[in-house]
């Protein structure tokens, strides 16, 4: 009944059905304080060319990661159509509200996109937007591709991720995938198994499921934007959905993973001195990051330790940092088997 | 009499005319809904030996600009008391509300301390904070440093600001302490005469005064921080205040401007894509920036161009961007004789 | 159990089976940051005589629309209880927390009543709110009379709105109800099938359900409260809860509906000047409404257009205007039979 | 000092004494925290053609007044400049940021920039804006026309203010040139000698000053724009600044003033039943208003009654009233010459 | 599977089957604007020694009462290991986003935790606390011990509470232990059934289950604080889970129940002056309160009533109230018999 | 000047010179986003009978304090107008928006009344206010009593406060009408010399001027309201203004002062333990609080220790505490001459 109650309630402007190439939006209904009867507007395009896989490709789950979005914009108004062989489905701003606000979470409920799938068709905007994904969107695809970066809290070092999958054919799909994306670091990461996020939805659906992680400190990063935009053209052309990839990277991508002690989190209220360049090796043990305290200056700072080896894969963005914070991320080396 | 009302109402708890260091507080009274009798406690060290000039070091101005007061911090709690000749007074967090806060302005009265100089003794905190620098400090020193970074909307190129003094002696003065910090560049800039910055202030009082703008992005640098902690120093030792200055840059400073047509600024609403990092040299007339409409794909993105000629020397951290936002400041070379 | 939680949890201070004029409160439990142990006071009233249906009469489903709740003010405690046969349960003021702040939505959980039916007992307030309704209220009535206005974000042609039966004979039972209100126009509308109305949701429980919209704009309309203070009444006798209705209205009503295409949504982030006031009879494809961009003299305003031919039923009452905002609503011709 | 605070602090792309159509912004330097060197962009338009009087067209003085910012829009695109004798100097969105919030007062400050006039040009972005219209634009102009209407919080009968002039010439001048405007009432309005308005601060600098109220309710009024679109251009014919005015209005203005008792006042908190139109002729005395109380049904309303004689001029638009609110306002004759 | 989420997704830094003293964390994943991979915080402590019963004793359920957290914070510190015989599980700060902010409900979602329980693992913040104590701790635990305080708007007799049980057996576990605590007052209170209280939870878990009320105000009290020390104490011992209890009170306690007539609502907005102090022997009718209008000083106050009779358990703390706030408490008698 | 404009802007509804007993309002003009042409009520009561003195009584000068304001609408509706011999004004809710929101500070302006004096007839609001109370009430007064409580944020010992004279004899007028209040304790306070408060203010105009300090807490205080009511009337007899005092209390007053080591501050970041009751003897270096740090209860708490000798005068009342809050005031002996 969900399904139905998403397509119903849900007006879409385009015609998945349809060949050529679309760009509309779908309409989420809104009822709130300053407007009634209205909507929430969600970009979305078809670019439909003959045979081939459906590719579900979502920028904007989060509001403030500007490089798949920006990546998915050139696609949708630039794409050859004649090199398509399949469809693309693209939502480059999937979170509408939070992106129209620069924020992660969405404005009008507080909630995190990729925290609540597979949503809910009765729920708050942000459960409504995930059940239209899941309830119109995931039935029509085969593969889906969900741009992220580190946002405003985060600076990540330019990477894909990939999703674990159901079976092993799965994860090796995945795997595959994600690993044509062509980033320096190819990451598995598996969120303590949280199946609220987009990826893990997709995966148990049954699609190829694949993630990025772009930069992010809330800005635009010249370099990551750059991988992004031939990352999703070597993705897309690795299922077969268009026909030609860009170059290939030369440097092959480095395998690795988040383990349980990946994180640093902060115990005090301060502020925080990164002592380390994203990238950097680093051995567990060793002191990653220094909180000050500005206001009380006869107080040392307090050292913080890597409890992981591997390398300086994220780290915070902002100076002021409490606790609980995410300090630094370390990537370890994956021992798995590579696609 | 203002001079007299700030030493009356504001309490401090060092004695300038102490030698040896002292760490303490001053205390601007704040009668607010949740302390009706509590104070603005403002940290404030002195540290002095034997004869020689009073330096007036400042940091926090704005709340989120972290390199100065960090390298503050270590000043007050390391430097070895025997190389000082004369007299330090550190004040590491002078806007201490938004340096808790972790935002440029004061979340008490929403004011920008470096917009309220001279200040007010009887005004509002901000004001009064400033008071107190102008009425109570101001008096006792001979050269005024004003630590600055980029904050969380700019990210600047490490560099010493050159304050314009009065008399060509005191521009000189300016002009030779800033150059003594070692920063790669050193810039001019004046503000379009805004008499209300510290500095500006500091400089109509007859002090030799110095800025700096130190990265930003709400964030600490690795690289800013290192410039910050030697560049201090430098300048002590330059003015006499400490005997030993670091070891001075090998590569000498590069001395610019901020010309009229320095700024670039947004006159959309979008997401900016940048298109130079920072210190690359450009011409007027060059595309800078990119602003692009996420929600609206179909919508081709608008280029900015550069007004004048120069290297990148600070731009827009965040990607949301409104008309009137600064974009991008280029720093074109100055025509001036150097110190 | 839901049922039983709402009984236990909420009290209510009448007793819905004594005969005569009650006037009280339920207390919805409330556990707040301000107050711990206390309630959310929601007015209501029973007025009992004689044999004759039970109607249950709503007024403040959202807390800026307050035609309805003035005239069931009224109507409590000015109706001659001897013209009442049967009974009437009256709750002029239902989410009363918005009507306090006089916004849509509820302040205390963000939500809109008219969104959250059939309720939770153990959810928030509003959902506690629309169970006790939907659980306690609903099995006492036979009829179901929600009086909306368009509120601070909306004007609407004063109407009785009729909302869709479950079976020919309910739809009829509805259509007779909202047409002996006496509007000069009535209307069928079904928000896309959205079942978390109180309208819906009563009229899945089986009871005789019908809506009005008056007017709105945040204000009262003198026009629109004399209308709802007589068309009351006249529900109210044409189902014979009350022996005398007043004085039909000369005029007959006029029978439309919402059709898909009768909302008109904004694309444009602008100040909106409308081009024909309400009740104007329009084409599709006229322009209906113009966006100007007035901190951008120099940009065109840009024109929108009627997507249904009809009369102009709604429109937006805000001048600032926002994408996916409601710009206007159309009624088309009502084509099914008249009840 | 202040003159040349304003001139030098604030850039302005347009050049005042340039003829020909011009459409640019002065930037009011703005360093807030998401945005460091950032300014707030003012629109401003020069249209420039042979000999005659300065005329200054403000618009936004109030960023919730739409009709005057979008009939100064149309007249800076279309007005035929052939038809300028003289200099036109166009400011449509005075308060920009309210204007951007669609709100009466500063989002930035607080401060109604109608009540902080003359401006100081070292103090916050509202009274910087002043003291630039106070300090550049007053000395350059001859007649001032700032268009007012009843904003979010008021419905006003569209009409021409006179602002007291300070010499019985002067008075003269104003009252010609508000009759001029062609509205159905117009009427004289002293603020109890409130010197901080923009009309009163223009008046004492020497220029003829006429004001507007054009409707209101937060809403774009179709009636209230036709009058307004017409109005303007008929003020500039009657002081020679334009060659050919619009056909005047058939009914000649009614002229009127606001008298100490003109203003009703609430004295409850509840929800405002008005009870005569605007417009309506009213007697001292009469009930105008009711106060319900929602959430107590069994409290009866309170009545508000008229203190003077007149007609309905203004009135309260948001249903939701407080002790101290502005009720209803009535317009009495005005006995002194019509000019 | 709720069970098996909360231990995937929670991290928990201490061993609960290791003997000894531990303090460390469990860590509910938050992903939040400010901190895309960070983390709540919240303090656990494990200390074990020998066979007994585990208890576990939670305080902050309720931020902004404290001297629960006080006293568990020094049972943690210093209780010496060889007086436990058993274990005890203590969260001293179990809500502590709410300890945090010293407000009632999490600042994170605005929920009430002792409104969510059993919780939900895939929930928002407050409700995967819920679920963490739920499905984690509750299956390792023979007694739970729940300490409040009035909070920020309530004053309460200091006492303990006794959670209505099950069956007899456990009604009369819970009155037991209760009764141990050794306050002057014991009161049975049954929340109108409402089953989301942690109490609530764990009774119907199987746990003997107690809550306390210690003064409230938002502040600490002394003499609040001396009972909870001693009565924390006293409950472990009376369930064999520490070797000593500290001396009996010497008075014994008062047994007493909150009845449907305990509360006493405010009709009015206004301001409260109380007319007894805690702890006088009330009768119902007798004038309780009296609500002034301070800025109507013509208006006459105006008085409410006990509604039962006993002594007066509780106050609303703020002076500002409004219609719907509890402003008085009377405990009953309690006539069933004790333990 | 300043004087006309609040006369001239101000309008007033009582009449000065009018004997007997009036209750009105003055109408501050306010015009914000709500209310364009709306005022600030603030209640204002003339009670005139035969020959005395002026004492103008003022309450709610902060509006979280409210003994004085209930005590003063007593007198305004109960007092026998055959007992005045004078005249007394009386402003029971002076700081009539901050009484309305029960904070200590005005949420229009966000100015503390009390750190405003003498006020500006152009400014905010809050600045209006004050302009008006010494421009309009000043000149009409003799002696000035000022009502406070201490408020959310401190208990204070019920006590009358002198405010320090110009002259000796003023002095000892003012020291007189304190004591005559009849307080337990009576105390001089200077406020480091503020010149900013309503009795400051006062007593530099030439009024006898005299303050109090009632308990606080943000709640009402039984026995503090009682001594509330005899004190106004004791005050009011010891200058002449009414004939008869209440009793006298049995035991005298305690004199004593505020020095400057009188307030203990807090360092630290966590939650307050008070050591003990107001009106303890103390010594300086004894513990007078704890902070207990309720996150981390690894973390031991830290105490703070009197600065001077004396009796407990107040204490903080919000349990969370932050550095520079106020924590605790000793009042210490008077050396001076009793009056």
């Amino acid at each position: 009944m969900a399904d139905n109650l998403s397509k119903k309630m849900i007006s879409c402007t385009v015609d998945f059905d349809r060949p050529g190439r679309q760009v509309g939006q779908f309409h989420v209904p809104f009822s709130g304080n300053d407007d009634a009867w209205g909507v929430v507007p969600v970009p979305i395009a078809v670019i439909a060319n003959g045979k081939g896989p459906t590719v579900i490709l979502e920028g904007g789950n989060h509001g403030d990661e500007y490089e798949g979005p920006i990546a998915l914009g050139e696609l949708i108004r630039d794409i050859d159509i004649e090199q398509v062989s399949g469809r693309l489905i693209v939502i480059p701003a999937i979170n509408q509200p939070a992106v129209q606000a620069a924020q992660r979470n969405s404005p009008i409920d507080g909630l995190n996109l990729n925290r609540v799938f597979p949503g809910n068709a009765l729920g708050t905007t942000t459960e409504q937007i995930a059940a239209f994904v899941h309830d119109v969107l995931f039935p029509l695809g085969d593969v889906f591709l969900d741009l992220h970066s580190g946002g405003s809290s985060l600076d990540i070092l330019p990477s894909a991720v990939i999703e674990p999958g159901n079976t092993p054919q799965k994860h090796q799909d995945n795997m595959r995938a994600a690993m044509a994306f062509g980033a320096p670091v190819t990451v598995v990461i598996d969120n303590r198994g949280d199946p609220r996020t987009a990826t893990a939805s997709a995966a148990r659906y049954g699609m190829t499921s694949v993630g990025t992680e772009m930069a992010g400190k809330g800005t635009v990063s010249i370099d990551a934007l750059a991988l992004c935009r031939h990352g999703i053209r070597n993705v897309l052309a690795s299922v077969g959905a268009i026909t030609r990839p860009v170059a290939a990277s030369a440097t092959p991508t480095r395998l690795c993973k988040l383990s349980p002690l990946a994180h640093v989190l902060a115990e005090d209220d301060g502020f925080l001195e990164p002592l380390h360049p994203l990238g950097t090796e680093v051995e567990a043990g060793q002191a990653c990051a220094r909180i000050h305290f500005l206001t009380q200056p006869q107080r040392r700072p307090v050292d913080l330790h890597y409890r992981a080896s591997g390398i300086v894969y994220g780290r915070r963005q902002p100076g002021r940092v409490r606790p609980g914070n995410c300090v630094v991320v370390v990537a370890s080396a994956y021992e798995g088997e590579p696609a």
